[in-house]
């Protein structure tokens, strides 16, 4: 199955719906409507609608959509239907927080690797995860890990992701507070804590 | 001055477009065109235009725009011309490493201050951050923060959020795996680490 021209931001808007769907079913409701879901995560139900529009007929009109059945089609489109193992590199302050992150769980990701540089920490499990000789990046390949985070200090950022994409990782999360160049196969998202929490003032009131 | 109906789309890019100029301008150029601006943060040139286009005329057609002062306004914009003090509440793994992120800088953000629970961690500094009592958290009133970050465990998240509307906190960036109510005159941003990595899958071909 393959999905045209779908834009970045309703791909961004998936997960969102996802965890709100998942969250919902724990509360025993077996549908729930745009406006719900809307009021929920905090989008216009016309965006919800127009998002789902995407992949075909998911609801219907009156009724609302079918919990169980909407998630389990998103997890699909999201390619979250199967356990998809991720790889963490860098295990100082950031990655340690990424270890203990109780949310990866709800979407089937498992971080089943750790690599660091300090050999005080190589050897050693933070929060379950065993902590490998970043040397070792290149078996990514054989254990057919994709998805990768980096969580090192800037000045390393490129070099490990040259490192990523070299052992097959097609997808990276970033953390590091620079650009990094990859190749157009490879998807990265760049998240800088700084600049989520920049936009905040525009919105508060001069007093 | 005051904008209407910007859409958070644009708000939320506005910062992107900012360090990119800072990255430009550090490099010693004078003017930059969308296109290479839309080269440099991956959005699409006629989006930059339309986004700079609803605070009014920044560019020059077949020039581009002045590096310098299109920085400058939109720092204006996001009222980042000032100084803007945020406090961290929970000095744990994230709490830490958002002490430690080199970013907040360049946005003229100051964490002035951060606080915790946890006795052998108050009285202590984290990166030149003083880490205090808990129960101080009213003092942001009088000390005029209006900006705060939630990096406690996600079943503190509620109640600390509580405290900091309490304390006059305006704008909230919440690190926990949850959603948090607050008043509708604050505004939060919750960052969900495992909600962008569970968009990576979906970009990468099955093999």
């Amino acid at each position: 199955m393959r999905y045209h021209r779908i834009p970045d931001e309703t791909i961004q808007r998936l997960p969102i719906y996802l965890r709100a769907l998942l969250f919902s079913s724990e509360k025993a409701q077996d549908s729930i409507s745009s406006c719900n879901l809307g009021n929920l995560v905090g989008v216009n139900p016309w965006q919800i609608r127009k998002d789902f529009s995407y992949f075909g007929e998911f609801g219907t009109r009156g009724v609302g959509y079918n919990i169980e059945k909407l998630a389990k089609q998103i997890k699909k489109i999201l390619k979250l239907d199967v356990v998809q193992k991720a790889a963490l590199v860098g295990a100082g302050n950031i990655g340690t927080a990424v270890l203990a992150y109780p949310g990866f769980g709800i979407f089937g990701i498992d971080i089943a690797v750790a690599f660091d540089v300090n050999p005080k920490k190589i050897g050693r499990k933070i929060t379950n995860t065993a902590i490998e000789d970043v040397s070792k990046l290149w078996t990514l390949k054989k254990r057919k890990i994709k998805l990768a985070i980096i969580a090192v200090p800037q000045q390393a950022a490129q070099q490990t992701a040259d490192a990523l994409v070299k052992a097959g990782v097609r997808g990276i999360l970033n953390f590091s507070p620079c650009y990094i160049t990859v190749p157009k196969k490879v998807k990265v998202i760049t998240i800088d804590i700084a600049m989520d929490l920049a936009r905040l003032p525009y919105y508060i009131p001069a007093s």
